[in-house]
């Protein structure tokens, strides 16, 4: 089998470079380990910055999502027993975010994927990379029991952070960088009403929790919990009970509690991989870098890197260049590392650390009240959440 | 003897008070355990808010600043091997803040305080607090050898971070928030033309650097050293040549060097008490909160809550009122938390933190890069330094 890239890995970043590169006319296969209801069943972020909207837009797959996403101009703050609203469209000159499941962006670019009759190898077993420091690289793997064996141009590594992409790398070529905080999120699905239109992030003396959704009847809810809590420590009434007790009066009143069709702990980690690319072995999205969650980076950073990656590739494929591919590893991390430090300073501002004391308390304190106060403050907030430019 | 005011301590802090409350018609006397030389031999901050000039104003003492000091729109943030200035007085809608030495502010204090015939009295050994939880303290101490007395209605610790009014009051009263920085900073004096006429703050893989001035013909240096070093570690030719080398090379190549006239080494602390009222007991300044010297705010924040203090006075005298006795606690901390975390904040993006490690290192980086890039990130800086409102 040949191809002109290979694509490893069928979540949002893969499916997405394949169909950007793909209305192209480059030719690209998508490799996946899992089933395409595995992929579709992770339940993962739902804030898209309007670069990846756009983006969506560019690559064919944004009917559904302009139709039933839901735009917001803006997001609360809940701390010191009130809200404070931050109003991103006006403060960042008129910009906005969609919320719409990391889900349906899969399935949407999954079935334009197929309505074109592009490649997708799900349940490929034993994927192996192999030449690719040299202009043909090769990717093996199994499926059914047979060894198959595909030939390149590239290879784009968009397999998450646990892919074989990353660990195909000599550890010698690659410099990791990595905080693991001391907490988790436990989050739940249910099926109520959310308790306001837009999203609430709260810093509590007990915790971090933050107020999402998905649609008008589908919320998603999170608090902090222990890093070693497991799911079965949290009843759904323990759950709501923590919530509840967590968020200002005036919204507690509102939230409308259920029964939870989903709950999960994830850990938060903040990582990066230098360089994204060896030889013609690129990586986007998770396989190269992770963000703790608050501040919904994770799904937009794997857009931008995609939307660099592709052009890279396509400028390529038009004019013989190599330039944006020999820029591509920098530019996609000039632009991750200020999402990873505003990643980690969400983080920061608004879980309790129990390292840092009594002191860091009334930092974050100080913190909070400085930034609902301050134009500048809440500008720079506003222009990081909806997206620094490219 | 008898006064309305006791004020413990002649530096900036209790002569300015001194002098704001005399000038309001409220009788007061300093104490001050050393001698005034000793007072003015310390060599401390330099760079004055608007809000101080304009309280220096107020009480009388801003002649001399006004001829002498020099007036900063700007500095520079120096890193990655190239400088940034950050224009305050555009950022913060004309603001700017004033260069002129603790030294010259506590000497013009002590000029004005002897020309209106105010009490300060000098060498006032064992200085001991008692009932200033009731409405006649008194104020004990050993002067000469004699046994003195001073009964007040108010007394207000103005005597820094190891003087005896917070100490005076029990620690089952009084809340510490504290944090200890793992380096110190080693400053000099000397007698050489300042390297540029406005700050540059440096952020350099060796560690901070700040090249400040006292005058055009005297200069005021700083390099980050490990908390442990002793200043006879450092000749003067170690401390050139590590600040020649943290800087970047537009600015090293400018750098007149010259035989130091003053070298010493100050640890860098967070230090909050709560409350800052206690009965009749009012602390301001180091008495009640220290800062890291990275961004300015010790002196300033001493003269906010001066600010604060005296207004409250004069409205307890003018009026019998005790509304705003009752406010200053509650009212100086506010600030001051913000404060406490600006200058915590610019200490964290401008050290080199060897706990923090690579990941903490590419934070700092991405930190500055988006804030010289930033028009909001770059306002919120400069409000800061120039002073938030009050």
């Amino acid at each position: 089998m040949r191809t002109k890239v290979a694509i490893i890995g069928a979540g949002p970043s893969g499916l997405l470079l394949g169909q950007l590169l793909a209305r192209a006319g480059i030719d690209n296969i998508v490799l996946e380990r899992r089933t395409p209801d595995y992929v579709l069943s992770r339940i993962r972020a739902g804030v898209l910055e309007q670069g990846m909207v756009d983006l969506l837009d560019e690559a064919g797959v944004g009917a559904r999502l302009h139709r039933e996403g839901l735009v917001h101009e803006g997001f609360a703050l809940s701390f010191g027993g009130a809200g404070h609203r931050i109003d991103l469209k006006r403060l960042s000159g008129g910009k906005v975010v969609t919320v719409y499941g990391q889900t349906e962006v899969t399935k949407d670019l999954m079935e334009a994927r197929a309505a074109a009759g592009l490649t997708t190898i799900y349940e490929a077993e034993s994927v192996t990379l192999i030449d690719w420091e040299t202009s043909s690289p090769r990717v093996r793997w199994v499926k059914d029991g047979l060894a198959q064996e595909l030939t390149c141009d590239f290879i784009a590594g968009c397999d998450g952070f646990h892919g074989v992409s990353r660990a195909t790398v000599p550890s010698t070529a690659i410099r990791n960088f990595e905080r693991v905080y001391p907490f988790g999120w436990l989050g739940i699905l249910s099926e109520t009403p959310p308790v306001d239109h837009e999203l609430i992030y709260v810093n509590h003396p007990d915790g971090f929790a933050l107020c999402s959704m998905r649609n008008p009847m589908l919320s998603r809810y999170y608090v902090q919990c222990r890093f070693d809590d497991k799911v079965d420590d949290w009843s759904d009434e323990r759950f709501w009970d923590a919530l509840k007790s967590r968020l200002h009066g005036e919204a507690a009143e509102r939230l409308v509690t259920g029964p939870s069709i989903e709950k999960s702990i994830a850990p938060l980690r903040s990582f990066v991989a230098e360089p994204m690319r060896f030889g013609n072995l690129f990586l986007a999205g998770d396989a190269a870098h992770i963000v703790p969650p608050t501040g919904a980076k994770g799904l937009n950073l794997a857009a931008s890197d995609v939307r660099y990656l592709s052009s890279a590739l396509i400028e390529h494929y038009d004019t013989g260049s190599a330039a944006a591919l020999d820029r591509y590893s920098e530019q996609a991390l000039a632009r991750v590392w200020k999402a990873e430090r505003f990643s980690w300073w969400m983080t920061s501002i608004l879980h309790r650390f129990p390292e840092t004391g009594g002191f860091g308390q009334r930092i974050q304190q100080a913190e909070l009240d400085y930034l609902v106060g301050s134009e500048a403050a809440m500008t720079a907030l506003a222009e990081n959440y909806v997206g620094l430019p490219y």
